[in-house]
């Protein structure tokens, strides 16, 4: 563990194989550590350079004055264990290794001798073949990923090939709150397991999104997960018999049936998503929502929209609480004539100031209510930003997850921006935001469970 | 029909109720006509006014000179009776009624009165209590929606709420490329089914996408879908318990259990969404693609995104094609060494414009293959543009569905874009992908059995 934070929070940093060629991985990783904003030493390492991006270049990590926390190694294949060597020998305890060329393409034995030098000299290493990883909270982007996400509190443990890489890429373009990104690589020391102990006593982490193709070591991963104290939730692809067939020819591992995953699952209490959406979704609401109990509440100025929650609610086995008496003449006092109390609740095109809060507040006070769901659909002439600022000052004074989503066209932009600014989850369709729901649910029970 | 082209495809318009004050329906239906572009004669009617935004206003329909195809109604609800019978006098004989507080209030005896002035001039009428409507192909933005959707195969039919009105806001947000889309309001005189009589005639639409809450004529509906030679998705609220009891309060009408609307959407051949996202996608792909048996292939440069679209394909009951020995001997002979040939097909992190070009053309050429699904990861130093003219390239010459999914962050862009001027649909998660590409399959299904 402490090892590992020499990796992921490291004082300073040698990049070995820092290049000027702006092609190379060298360049990039060492360009991204810099324009990231890193406050930590950061010495690039070149037998064949003096200088590079202005600072001075080492020919190898031994000729550091100072040493370094982490070595980020970016040389080719074949240099990597001479390099490691080296790290070893100046003292560098903490290792990512970027270049590709080993168990990923056949090379067994290539991998098996830096795992056996990192045994040698008490290295943890991430890698090889990974993109690196990122740390917001170190304004740390040691990656080759060319975007630094925004700070938030999802840390993410991802398989580094392409597919995984691009899902960073598309959770940092879509503004998720990010804490500690980890590309596990061909996991030739520091594994899945690892990490999940790692982010589970990290301050910052709060929820753990995983995208996972296979795992070696069952019996640990179940072992781990279930300690955790976090909400955990993972990717799995390969779940069909198509999918199967080629998980084996992709990662050249078997791996498993997936009822086999399903009960590892289970038993470890780790939240399964079934596609990219629920995964980031739901990741959203639990990095800002409490888990709930089941026993949920539909509101919304479009009776339509309500229902088709209320739909997709039944399906997942979801329930949606029959109201009490007190709380349906609290609405009947509140609501205009023509709508009806109930749940789902259509407040009738209402979509004030006033309505929404008295609605809103009425029902998170029913204590067979346990999480409610917004959904404001448009209206011309109504400016969104209202109903906003109605549940967020209802959340304000309430720990009861409130989740929402904005309906329309253009012009939602600031509303949403308001939400997501006072920690309140938004879902561009209410079918997301009552996936993301179920997720809140799923991991009370698996609570309840541990 | 030819009555119902004179409401949609009018040559001259009369906005009855028309204002200056800017916020008024009035006010905004003019200004929306006038700025999309409308080439007919647009006249404000309001005894009030001599000009509104520069036009002469007329004090009633039966003083304009030449009369209207189209009288779109604004004014205040009591007085709806009267105008519509000056239009009947005039000789106006279609006509969108914009005014609520009919039925949908319980003034369900103003509402009949309407149909029956309507009945005795021979007008046919959408609404009381509609959005209005759009004919893009006229350049006609007859509605309170605020923007003018692109271009596009795509017609409309939906329930006019604030809900089916930020759906359609929505659809345009998005630039979904639309024909005519249509409120359908009260439904006092045309329904969804006079509309889809009209759509299947009408020569710019392709696919039918419709929002429904319930349909009274359920006899009808399934005579008109049944006939329909295009393919009609619908989304219908209200499968849940919960969801049925609360469309029973907000639509005052039962809505009948949701089996009956299983059955009917079954035998009439309409393929029913589940999810407002499904319902948007499908229609995308079935305005873009021909109708595909079952048998898809998919392809991928991470190997991660094509099992995930595995996965979901099986779920949903598709069948991943096995490739016969001459496809796989072909594909052998130009993957990577350490690609595996199958299905889902990964290209080894391969995303060049020959790989791609060379994959997609030998798949295509299975004749097991009836459609494929092209999932690009995105790697950086990769221009996401060239695996994308590959896929332009190769579709081009071949009449097999192709759909698209390009993932990452930013910079996928103008490749998105490309495929999209090129008639190729795209996707930004490959599960959205898959469940398009199903609808394909379910409507070639629904063709055989008509």
């Amino acid at each position: 563990m402490a090892m590992l934070s020499r990796i992921l929070e490291p004082d300073s940093i040698a990049v070995i194989g820092a290049s000027s060629n702006r092609e190379k991985w060298g360049y990039r990783i060492l360009r991204n550590i810099i324009t990231g904003g890193y406050s930590g030493k950061v010495h690039p390492v070149n037998p064949n350079k003096d200088e590079i991006l202005g600072m001075r270049c080492y020919p190898t990590v031994i000729d550091l004055p100072k040493g370094a926390d982490l070595g980020i190694i970016v040389v080719p294949a074949p240099k990597v264990p001479l390099v490691l060597e080296e790290c070893g020998r100046a003292g560098i305890e903490g290792i990512v290794i970027v270049s590709a060329g080993f168990s990923e393409i056949g090379e067994m034995e290539r991998e098996n001798r830096i795992s056996g030098i990192a045994m040698e000299y008490g290295i943890r290493m991430i890698g090889p073949n990974t993109f690196g990883f990122i740390n917001t909270h170190l304004n740390l982007n040691a990656s080759i990923i060319p975007e630094m996400s925004e700070r938030g509190g999802i840390s993410f443990i991802t398989q580094s090939g392409t597919f995984g890489l691009a899902l960073v890429d598309w959770a940092v373009s879509q503004q998720m709150g990010l804490s500690l990104v980890v590309g596990v690589g061909n996991k030739a020391d520091v594994d899945d397991s690892d990490l999940l102990e790692y982010f589970s006593a990290d301050s910052h982490t709060k929820p753990i999104m995983m995208y996972i193709e296979g795992i070696d070591k069952g019996r640990r991963f179940i072992d781990v997960a279930s300690m955790v104290k976090k909400p955990v939730i993972a990717l799995k692809t390969g779940r069909s018999r198509a999918g199967r067939r080629a998980t084996l020819s992709h990662t050249g591992s078997l791996a498993g049936t997936d009822r086999i995953y399903d009960a590892a699952f289970k038993q470890a209490g780790v939240i399964r998503a079934r596609v990219i959406e629920e995964l980031f979704d739901s990741a959203h609401a639990l990095s800002m929502c409490k888990p709930a109990d089941d026993g949920i509440g539909i509101i919304s100025n479009g009776g339509g929209a309500a229902i088709l929650a209320a739909d997709l609610s039944e399906d997942l086995g979801l329930h949606l609480t029959d109201l009490s008496g007190g709380t349906i003449r609290m609405l009947k006092g509140v609501l205009p004539a023509i709508a009806t109390p109930g749940n789902p609740l259509d407040t009738a095109g209402d979509a004030s100031y006033d309505m929404f809060k008295d609605v809103l507040s009425i029902m998170l006070s029913d204590p067979g209510i346990n999480a409610v769901l917004v959904i404001y659909v448009h209206a011309e002439m109504v400016d969104p930003c209202i109903p906003a600022e109605a549940v967020i000052d209802v959340r304000e004074r309430c720990d009861k997850p409130v989740l929402t989503s904005w309906i329309g066209g253009k012009g939602l932009g600031t509303a949403i921006k308001l939400l997501k600014e006072k920690g309140i989850p938004h879902y561009p369709v209410p079918e997301r935001a009552v996936l993301a729901l179920n997720s809140l649910v799923r991991y009370k029970k698996i609570l309840q469970n541990k």
